[in-house]
């Protein structure tokens, strides 16, 4: 066995999630996921398939039909390049996170430096070591007054400071889990401008784009490093189905790289999982063609259920943080807190709520928790803020 | 770019199935895989899971109620140790092909040395490549006389020649993709009993235990190296779906470890897939607990086709090869004909025939070519034949 190995962390959501085996009524908002379940026409064309007898081996790469759906969905957020371009970038995935293990696979040998900006998702951090790779990270700041206080938010000068021509691959993940943080589209050109210089391939995670409620983007999406890159660029996208399209357990995704390189993710695929069930893609194809009956109501029902907890939370006394712009987390600390596992734990035993410890996304992430806001009765999240009043009340 | 990802070689297979891209009425045995559609019960399992929403995350190890079927499967085919024994050694894999990328991940640094037996499956090789590691490949030898002739053998005393402290894993596919192969109990003490001296784990690829028609041992399986191993022995056998219950594309598989890496791999899961789809493993459970509706059959046409296209292909003059005891090919060399992979392709473009390339399997096999028999009607076998012999009447 690998010390590698033996040395990633268990998962600590997990961990608090165990606490609630056996236990009712716990209210859990420590996954990322929705907990609506995959729309009917979704799951129905994956039937048809299946009934069809679609079930043989399909193209590493994705079937064409998916393909091709996601190249137009790509045009229709990232216009101007058509959807040829696209299609002769894509590949489609065993899911986001297998997405960004190829990507890893692909770029970093045993002893290369990554950096990657945290808190985030730990996978991300994950992957890079298990090839071995040397991993720096360059945590994110809490802003301390202003309008933006308790959000997080990144030092541009400190990152590219950290990233010198040693530097194989920076990783990046906005909207951010579990932070909320975002980029602007100017500092993913000069991220982008000086990883040029270095010669370092960003891998950027933007399975959230779509989750984003500030209205300041001419997409209504996040800015994403798509918009910002010419298409030889150094850089690999990863995108899910999971969130956007109600598809968590699907596990299927899709990246976005420079066409020299479609190939070559074809072989690590073979080598990896070989392809996704073609019933599988058949239900993205159908999730990609009516995308509009999901993704535009999906988004404005998170963002109700963003401005639901929000200010519940920042009502409770003790808890601070700022309303995030994307994603689907809210991430918050509690004054007098600092043990946010065994906090966590106990919120499980003690309240029947279940939230997800800020150390499982980084170290300068320790006291703080990760709440999902992504439930489909507003009356849960109520009831889950009721649970924290009541519990900190007795702590 | 990694260069190791560049000297992958990209599948010859693929290679040659391009050549029939837009050709109508190829008869196609290039690919591992029946053409027979998975059985109702399986996808009616499947449909129901959809259909109950089934649509979450599940666990990184599978679902209880997966394990727990394959655990019964095991015991069954490999009894004394007990169903919970063998549920702690489980862990559900996104296709066999994933759990020994897995496996891989689980026990490969960079730069360590592993040896795999060679002609094999294209993808044991390329793991340990992906992973940094030397791989050092011991060929089997083609049978020159007697009984076996054109048959492939391992030379043992050879193997464990190349077997060192240095020898980090050990890879064997048995029954063998694509020579047929197979490893009687006794070499898999011996080898065993080798690698426990050297410190070297043996990664056991035994997706076509199932699939063999020598009936020469208790359970009519092939031989597992399981039958001879003790429970915390330095080994991992990776399994699938695809084979045994008509399942290719539905990507699932799983491997049998000592129960101390169960806990580790389950890490390595969420950092690569996640999980598997609930929907797909509750079609695996159904396949599990009515195996006995597919399996047995299966085995049992599977031998009629190999023992349909075997003798017509020995008819043919020039073709060579021994009757395979196990899996689902038959492969075999043309006198004077020493480039396969032109051959194969010729064999597309000029008769409708499609094979796979020795050459795709190591360079020992080149000059050989792979028929996957697992043909729902014989008579397609028969027709293929008449093609081949047809073609090289003109050749």
């Amino acid at each position: 066995m690998r010390d590698v190995v033996t040395q990633l962390a268990e998962s600590r959501i997990r961990e608090v999630a165990n606490e609630g085996l056996g236990r009712n009524g716990v209210l859990k908002f420590w996954f990322g996921e929705s907990d609506e379940v995959t729309p009917d026409f979704i799951r129905d064309a994956a039937i048809a398939s299946l009934q069809a007898g679609e079930t043989f081996y399909a193209h590493n790469l994705g079937l064409a039909e998916l393909r091709s759906a996601i190249a137009t969905y790509t045009e229709d957020l990232h216009p101007g390049r058509g959807t040829d371009h696209w299609f002769e970038r894509l590949a489609v995935t065993s899911g986001g996170v297998n997405g960004l293990m190829l990507a890893s696979q692909m770029l970093v040998d045993a002893g290369d430096e990554v950096v990657v900006v945290t808190p985030v998702w730990p996978n991300l951090v994950a992957q890079p070591r298990i090839m071995g790779a040397k991993v720096k990270a360059v945590p994110l700041r809490v802003v301390a007054q202003g309008a933006d206080t308790g959000a997080w938010a990144l030092d541009v000068d400190a990152l590219l400071a950290s990233i010198t021509p040693s530097t194989r691959m920076l990783i990046l993940n906005a909207p951010n889990n579990p932070t909320g943080w975002t980029l602007t589209r100017s500092e993913q050109a000069t991220i982008l401008a000086h990883c040029r210089r270095t010669g370092t391939w960003i891998v950027a995670d933007e399975v959230y784009e779509r989750l984003y409620y500030a209205g300041d983007t001419g997409n209504g999406a996040a800015s994403s490093f798509l918009d910002v890159a010419e298409p030889d660029d150094r850089l690999i996208v990863a995108h899910s189905f999971s969130k956007s399209f109600l598809m968590t357990g699907w596990r299927l995704g899709w990246l976005v790289l420079p066409a020299t390189l479609t190939r070559e993710v074809a072989k690590l695929i073979e080598f990896n999982t070989s392809c996704a069930p073609v019933f599988v893609q058949r239900a993205a194809v159908a999730a990609m063609q009516r995308g509009d009956e999901v993704t535009p109501a999906l988004v404005a029902h998170l963002k109700a259920c963003r401005d639901t907890l929000v200010p519940l939370l920042q009502a409770v006394p003790g808890v601070r943080l700022a309303q995030p712009k994307g994603g689907m987390y809210a991430f918050f600390s509690i004054d007098g807190q600092p043990d946010c596992l065994n906090v966590a734990k106990r919120l499980v035993r003690e309240a029947g709520l279940g939230l997800a410890p800020g150390s499982a996304f980084g170290t300068e992430a320790s006291g703080w928790l990760r709440w999902c806001f992504a439930s489909r009765d507003l009356e849960r999240l109520e009831e889950g803020v009721q649970r924290l009043a009541g519990w900190l009340d007795k702590a």
